[in-house]
């Protein structure tokens, strides 16, 4: 396996594997690797001649509220746990590489990220999507993977994608859990004892819902309602958001039909996990 | 010469052109080609394997009140003049095909946009960045050519490229003017005749002010007060603008220093005219 850091000498090692008529798979992170982004490495490695890791903790999806500074970090073992996962290239750059001074150009798509996390991240959507592009651009890939976990970048990139005719296949893959079901994040070494035992009910109220929805539940209102007053009775837990939308529009929906999106934030003590289920009705 | 009219079409034939080891050269235009036009062609036929002529009209860089509808086109003239400067092949996509149904998705360069035309057109340059994105991630260029007539666009464009990474090397190339020294437009077709003879009053002041400033004078002020009396000598002419600023930044100096850009925007009758000159002072 071998590590850039470097921009230039990354292209310069991709190019040669392309005109060697080599497909390249891509799976971008932050970092602090656990299964869920292990899954997007394995699934690229079985799809792709070469598949290269992006380890890059963006700046400008970050609010200057957010944990930008203490997000986790660990590149020693993201490195050791990746080259077994399948990862034959890991490419680590820094934020004077990404954005050189004076950086003044994003890309938006809007309608998209107005809702469900973009509601309480006004900047988050913009900052994914401008290195997303930029990573794109630096590795040109045949295929990039993204975790069906961040349910809306997931949709936001792949319309993206779509408007921009950028030649990338998006691939998206399923949400890896923790035995108990919570979601697998990062973010998830921040949760105390407590907190971490309490977390389980984010899926437990997904699921919930789904056997609801399956009994014939038609309205979003009994739905959204349960799920919070499961959500409530754990003392960690404040609800940012509960919303069932349109898995095209992100819009939401007042009766569930067709192919829709339940998706929750919540904060669990000072920490905000995320999570959803999809449905096609 | 090949006419491609669809994206995947288009695709296929480049992708292997691209696979034989050949260079892609891309010239993106709205078509009604003149002299201007055909010496990007020339230049790309010169440096690539393969050059790439697109010709859309985008109406996302056209504000309601301007003159999308009327935008003079010649299909027939452009296919015949294109192929003897040089094009290997013409790519003419229509809006459907170039504005998927719910669109969301531009590119913004910030700043750079603020001023010259991006204070009387605030849309414009967001619809050229965005399509020009767009033509990128479908021809794949190796390098792209544009004309220093429009230098913001120009300047905003190899912006672009920069911060986003682009794979593509922007070449500008010079003002090509009509004998009488009028920079050619395909919008110098709307003049009538005393608006065409006094439309050389954009280069003559530009010319001037030159003078002005190879003879030592540094005061911006002095320079635009010139330029605005010879223009303002012309019963057809209405300025838009007449703007001296800094080629890095395009923020308004008032002090004649370094690299500079000279930029005038002067409507002729209804018709909006644009000119330059660049100086390192």
């Amino acid at each position: 396996m071998e590590i850039f850091h470097d921009i230039q000498k990354l292209r310069q090692s991709l190019d040669t594997k392309r005109l060697e008529g080599k497909n390249i798979g891509f799976v971008p992170t932050m970092g602090y690797l656990h299964q869920g982004h292990l899954s997007l490495i394995k699934s690229s490695a079985k799809e792709n001649d070469v598949t290269v890791l992006s380890i890059y903790v963006n700046p400008t999806q970050f609010a200057p509220n957010e944990d930008l500074d203490n997000y986790p970090r660990d590149l020693e073992n993201d490195t050791k746990i990746a080259e077994e996962a399948g990862a034959d290239i890991i490419f680590i750059p820094n934020n004077k590489m990404m954005y050189i001074d004076n950086h003044v150009t994003y890309v938006n798509v809007h309608e998209l990220t107005d809702n469900l996390c973009g509601l309480s991240r006004p900047t988050h959507f913009q900052g994914v999507t401008t290195i997303v592009t930029k990573l794109f651009n630096i590795v040109q890939p045949k295929r990039a993977y993204f975790g069906q976990k961040d349910a809306q970048q997931a949709i936001i990139i792949k319309r993206m994608v779509k408007d921009l005719n950028i030649p990338v296949d998006i691939v998206v893959c399923p949400i890896i859990r923790e035995h108990d079901g919570l979601a697998m994040s990062s973010r998830n070494t921040y949760l105390n004892q407590q907190e971490r035992s309490e977390a389980t009910i984010l899926n437990e109220s997904l699921q919930k819902a789904k056997l609801l929805i399956e009994a014939g539940e038609r309205d979003s209102k009994v739905i959204k309602n349960t799920i919070e007053s499961m959500i409530n009775s754990k003392p960690s837990a404040n609800i940012d958001y509960i919303s069932i939308v349109s898995q095209e529009t992100l819009k939401d929906i007042t009766t569930i039909k067709g192919s829709i999106l339940i998706a929750i934030a919540v904060k669990m003590g000072n920490t905000r996990l995320i999570d959803n289920i999809q449905m096609e009705v």
